[in-house]
């Protein structure tokens, strides 16, 4: 990128959702355009019937690719040769095939460097699953594209609470399974490193959130923390994260607790997703850290039940675009600040002036 | 009860904790025994010892069985002959043994009908542990012993807002295997009960999580939803009870969707209790519903972490208070309007008149 403006890709979703109305609803503030570059991949017949149908105020450009983004404009990409036919709330495979081709093409042009960082618009699960797409949603088929062989960890979050899971789309009947000693070390290993480097937090304070009630009750209500998790925190306690717990969840963000961490690990998808929903509905983000890429998303789905109907608020994803800048931007300061790292200066012991003496640096450099 | 006013045992829980703080605390404004005659199940001396170093305001007097409780006065119950030592936050067996005292006697004397309702100060469920306590908690320990073979159901209320568990302490390994079609079932026909019978809910409306996240996603994430939930509903909703459902756990909360329902029955601890606490960590209350006892506690623990420190909040405690009387006194009411059923009245379908044709009932009565 030669200009200091990022170029945010964005997909278009399921058109049957709120999708473009949360995107439109964003980028019709011309403060947004002065921070960014946003490129839809999507369909600008379809972009201009969700303005004209729900009286937004946005306008676009029509471009081929992402290479031809003009400066303070909102652009479409047209991924798609079919007509895609508008219909509020409906689950519609063809709704999907059209979600699937944006997303392809965002990947395709984040490959070729032509777009700095993804935010995708909610997709209907059900309707975009196919040959190309057999996943349980974004976040997989991102790790698997765009991962170069990282695990991925998602994270929802909100100002600086930020809920980390474990384990994310599985039934309740596999979650004990799958907590391992090896997964909890790998996630805590991901989400330090991501608080330090997309963040900008020198020394990041996890909270673990314990598997079963009341943190097990000291075996009585299982044994998976004081077998899995207290081992894996000690493990990587050893290695120099700061990990505390596990916590018993239920309480864990009645009491206020949460606020004293710079991120919390929950076990399992409700038992973080609930009460993380409960404080943070509104304008909750959910990123997916530990990839190369920088891929955020609203915290909200396709909500079918409002869609069409011009009530659905942007501020998840407007919110969504603002993470997505500064990890880019926290990733690219903590990049320079390790390119020519300072080499090691030591005093002379039996000197009681102050000045360095640089003469008798080694040179490792 | 020959005066109006309802009895109340309480019982002292764990000394170590901030039982005592907050019973005092609550009976400390005498307008708390305008509503009451509250009797505490416990130790005068370990109770003088807390009013003493807290610097608390109530005046009590000692009596030997609820019987001799006087208007107007918080009495104390002395149900052990030993001597017992606070140290604030210390888990400790001999605060254990006189916790179970405490709750034995109580028990006891509410099966003599020296009080209406019981409402138990929190525990430490390690301590307390012994031949004679072998349960995960309160709830399990009245259903044994005052149960007369109903079954209970835990449920976690703020105001109208009640959040009801299908299944309690059991560790999260145990869950789906736990969900069964008669479990649910049983399960709504208690909650159904409850919200009419005890909080005089004419038709409750019963809102359903799912076991698994995104309610399974059409099975995508889990079939208990397909198989064991809707058919357990379908099965109550012919039976007449209102229950809507599943829903998705993690949105239901943060969405307000809650708020539309009577109760919401959720399927496990931390997915009910994460985001109730969330909303309601200060003034919770735990009642024990479906038993023929009315008992209930407040949401919290001993909270070993401000025991002694004069801060706890009694919020929680006298809402418990509160909602015991409520539920007593909708039980009396429901009761009473059921002793002398009005015999059913026709209407003569032919005649235009809105006159009620009493001449023609028939006599079941």
């Amino acid at each position: 990128m030669e200009d200091n403006k990022i170029k945010i890709g964005i997909t278009q979703g399921d058109v049957n959702g709120v999708g473009y109305e949360v995107i439109l609803k964003t980028f019709a503030d011309p403060a947004m355009l002065e921070l960014c570059t946003p490129v839809i991949y999507g369909s600008p017949k379809v972009a201009a019937y969700h303005r004209k149908s729900l009286d937004l105020q946005a306008s676009f450009s029509i471009i081929n690719s992402a290479s031809e983004a003009a400066d303070n404009r909102l652009s479409v990409v047209n991924c798609t040769d079919d007509e895609v036919k508008v219909e509020f709330a409906k689950p519609d495979p063809e709704a999907g095939k059209a979600a699937l081709k944006a997303l392809e093409r965002a990947v395709e042009e984040y490959k070729e460097g032509l777009v700095d960082v993804i935010v995708t618009a909610p997709i209907n699960k059900h309707t975009i699953q196919s040959e190309e797409f057999a996943f349980p949603g974004h976040t997989e088929y991102i790790e698997e594209r765009l991962g170069e062989g990282s695990k991925s960890l998602m994270i929802l979050m909100k100002g600086d609470f930020r809920m980390a899971l474990a384990t994310t789309h599985i039934p309740v009947r596999d979650i004990a399974s799958s907590i391992t000693k090896e997964l909890i070390e790998e996630k805590l290993a991901i989400f330090h490193t991501c608080l330090k480097q997309d963040f900008g937090i020198t020394a990041p304070r996890i909270a673990v959130l314990s598997l079963n009630p009341h943190a097990g009750d000291g075996g009585l209500l299982g044994t998976e923390e004081q077998e899995v998790i207290i081992p894996a925190m000690k493990q990587m306690e050893a290695k120099g994260i700061l990990c505390y717990g596990p916590y018993a969840a239920d309480g864990f963000m009645g009491s206020g607790n949460y606020t004293h961490f710079d991120g919390i690990l929950a076990m399992y998808h409700d038992q973080g997703l609930a009460p993380f929903k409960t404080l943070a509905m509104e304008d909750g983000v959910n990123y997916t850290a530990g990839l190369p890429v920088v891929r955020t998303s609203p915290a909200h789905g396709t909500a079918y039940d409002i869609a069409g109907k011009g009530v659905a608020s942007e501020d998840s994803f407007r919110q969504a675009v603002y993470v997505a800048i500064d990890v880019f931007r926290n990733r690219q300061r903590d990049k320079e600040a390790r390119v020519n790292p300072l080499r090691k200066q030591y005093y002379e012991k039996r000197d009681d002036s102050d000045k360095l003496k640089l003469d008798t640096v080694d040179d490792e450099g």
